[in-house]
C-alpha cells in the first residue's frame, strides 16, 4: 500500500523538477493525504530534497485521525504547541541549503506566505499551483473501489429511506435519518451536509435541511453521499408526494431526465468537458429554462467531494479513462419546487462499454 | 435587530480609520456573519467607502442560507458565475477612487490576494489582521442568550443519553445519537464533530469517533456542543461505565476535577488567560502528569466553536466581563484511557457572583 504513496510522491517530485522547483510544499489537506495517506491536523508534506517528511504539529493529540499515514514516510512531530508546521517545514527546507521552494499558493495565507518568507529569507517562494490537485483527477482501481463502495451505501441508506414513511416529517430529521443509515451501512461518515428539499425547496443545489414537513403533493429531492476511506461521492434523486404526480411535476421531471441523460452519454475520453455541460444544458434551455439553471452540471470527486474537472460552460480541459464525476442538472421554479438528478459516473472507454454508472438507485419518478 | 449589525460595522469602520485604511473588505465567513447577520457561501463584505455592501457569488443558489442577511445592508450579487466576490469588491472599491483597502491577510490565500491586486493595481493592500476577531471577543446579552439555549440544549441531550443502554454500543452510533438529539432539541445542528472516546480513547481531546464497542469498566468520555442561532457552546463529560470505578480511574477523576474547577474559579475580568491556564495546569502537573496534558486549557467561544481568548501558557492578553470561554483540561494515558471535563462558562464581575456556568450538567464522577 505504500508504494502508492511513494510513487505518487515521486510523481509530483517529478513534476517540480521540470518545472524548476527542487523542493515543495504541500499544506491543503486532501493534498497531503493523497500523498501521504493521512493528514493529521494541520500537518504539511515536504517533498524534494535529502528525503520526503510529513510535519505535524505538536504530539498527535489523537492517533485515530482519519486515514493511515504511510510508513515508509518520515515524521517529523513539532516539539512547542501552537507551532505552524508549514513555517517549520520551510525552516527545514532553508537549512538543506535549498534555494527554491513550491508552495500552494491557493491554500497559504498572505500571513502564513509572509511567516514562511520570515523564517527562510534566502528560499525563493514559487507557486506549486494546482500540480496535485492535477494528479489526482485520474483514480487508480484501488480508488475507484472505494467510490463505489460509498456509492452502494448511499443507495442503500437511500433506499431504506424510502421505504418508510415520508409524509409530516421534516427535511432535518430525514437529513439526519439519512446520515445515521449511512454509518450503519458503513460510511466513514457523510461525503458532505445531507440535503433534504421538500415542496418550494425542491430542486435547489445544497438546500439545508429545514424544519419544513413534507406534504402530499411535493417534490422532494434528496442528496446524499458517503465517504469511504476518504473517498467521497454522491447521489441525488427527486420523487413526488403522493399518488399522483401533477402534469407539470411529470413535465418538469421528464425534461431533467432527458438533460441528465444527455449529460451522462456524452462522458467518453477525449470529450471536452464544456461540451458534457453543454448536452445536459442546452436539453434544459431550448425548453425556456435558462433561468433557475445552476451554473455547473457536474463536477469531479474523489478526496474531496468536489475537485477538478469542473463540467461548466467555461470549463477547459477534456476527460479521460478513470475520471469519477458527477451529472447532476436540475432546475428549481421559486415558490414551486423543482427537479434535479444526480450520479456519480466513471468515465471509461467506449470500448469497455462507456460511462460506470456508479449510483444505480432508478431514475424513474417515483410517487411516495 | 439590524441596529446592532449597523453599529458593529460602524465601529469596525472606527478601527479602521484610525489605523489609516478607509475602506476594509471583510471574508471570513464567521466575520462576515457577525458584521452582516449572514454569509451566503464566498460573500465579502466591503465597509467604508460610500456605504456597505455585501458581495456575493451570483443568484443566490438557495435563499435558506444560515442567518438572515442585515436588511438595511446593500446586496451585490455577481452576474457571472464562477466569479470571486472579493475581486469583484476590490474593484468595486478601486472604482470609487479609494487609494487602500485592509483585507484579511489571515484568510486571503496568496493566489486571491494576487487577484486582487491585479484588478485594482492603484489600491494599496493593507492589512486588516484580527480587528473582528477582537470586535467579537465581548460578546453582548443577546449573544449570550443564544450560548446559554445552546448549552441547555447541550445538556437535555446529552442526559437522554445517559438514561439509555452504552454497553456494547458504538463509539460512531453514541455520536450520531447525541447529534440527533440536539437537533430534536432546537440547534441548528452539532457545534462541531461530536465526539464519543471509550476504554484507551477517553480522554483525548477531538478523538473521532470510531466502531470500537463501550465495554464494563472503560471510561467514556463525551464531547459535543449544538449550534443556535450560528453560537455554538460546548460540553465535555467522562463516565465510567459499570457498577464500581476502580482506584486509579477515582484518582484520576479527582485530579482533573481538581484542575478544572480551579480553572474555572479563576476566571474574572482582568485576569491574564495565561493565568487560568496555569491554575489548570499546575494542578495535573503536580500530579506528575506533564506528559498527555493539552496545550489549551479552554478557549473562546461565538460564532466559531474556537474562537479568541485561548487559554495557554503563552497566551497574551486578559479576560473582560461578557467573554463566553471553555474550561477543559484533560489526561490521556496510551493504553488506558482518560478523563477530560468540559464547560462553557461566560466570564463575569465577581460582584455578580462570578463566572456564569452554562452547561450544568453534574460533573460528579458517575457510574453507568
Amino acid at each position: 500500500m505504500s508504494e502508492v504513496y511513494a510513487s505518487r510522491r515521486t510523481r509530483l517530485r517529478e513534476r517540480c523538477n521540470a518545472s524548476g522547483s527542487a523542493t515543495a510544499l504541500i499544506s491543503r489537506p486532501a493534498n497531503v493525504r493523497y500523498l501521504a495517506g493521512a493528514a493529521p491536523h494541520g500537518a504539511v508534506l515536504l517533498l524534494g530534497g535529502r528525503e520526503d517528511l510529513l510535519v505535524c504539529a505538536g504530539p498527535l493529540d489523537d492517533r485515530t485521525h482519519e486515514g493511515r499515514p504511510d510508513e515508509s514516510l518520515r515524521v517529523h512531530h513539532l516539539r512547542a504547541a501552537g507551532g505552524d508546521p508549514a513555517v517549520a517545514a520551510a525552516g527545514l527546507a532553508a537549512g538543506e541549503g535549498g534555494d527554491s521552494l513550491a508552495v500552494e499558493e491557493h491554500h497559504l495565507t498572505v500571513a502564513r506566505h509572509r511567516e514562511l518568507r520570515a523564517v527562510a529569507p534566502g528560499l525563493r517562494l514559487a507557486d506549486l499551483g494546482g500540480a496535485v490537485e492535477q494528479l489526482r483527477v485520474v483514480k487508480d482501481e484501488e480508488e475507484i473501489s472505494c467510490l463505489r463502495i460509498g456509492a452502494e451505501i448511499a443507495d442503500q441508506a437511500l433506499g431504506e429511506l424510502l421505504e418508510s414513511i415520508l409524509v409530516g416529517r421534516t427535511e432535518r430529521h430525514l437529513a439526519l435519518e439519512l446520515e445515521r443509515r449511512l454509518v450503519d451501512h458503513g460510511a466513514d461518515g457523510p461525503a458532505f451536509p445531507t440535503s433534504v428539499a421538500t415542496g418550494p425547496h425542491a430542486g435547489l443545489r445544497g438546500h439545508r435541511p429545514t424544519d419544513r414537513r413534507v406534504e402530499e403533493g411535493d417534490f422532494l429531492s434528496v442528496c446524499l453521499g458517503a465517504g469511504y476511506r476518504g473517498y467521497r461521492c454522491e447521489i441525488g434523486r427527486t420523487f413526488v408526494i403522493g399518488t399522483s404526480p401533477a402534469d407539470w411535476q411529470i413535465e418538469l421531471y421528464d425534461l431533467v431526465f432527458a438533460a441528465q441523460r444527455a449529460g451522462r452519454e456524452a462522458l467518453a475520453p477525449g470529450v471536452a468537458c464544456r461540451d458534457v455541460d453543454r448536452a445536459a444544458r442546452q436539453i434544459m434551455s431550448s425548453a425556456g429554462h435558462s433561468e433557475g439553471l445552476s451554473a455547473l452540471t457536474g463536477h469531479g470527486v474523489g478526496l474531496e467531494i468536489e475537485e477538478d474537472p469542473q463540467l461548466t460552460p467555461a470549463a477547459m480541459g477534456k476527460l479521460d479513462a478513470c475520471v469519477p464525476v458527477t451529472v447532476e442538472p436540475g432546475v428549481h421554479l421559486p415558490g414551486r419546487g423543482g427537479v434535479r438528478i444526480d450520479d456519480t459516473l466513471v468515465v471509461r472507454p467506449e470500448a469497455d462499454g462507456g460511462p460506470e454508472l456508479l449510483t444505480i438507485t432508478t431514475k424513474e419518478l417515483l410517487a411516495l
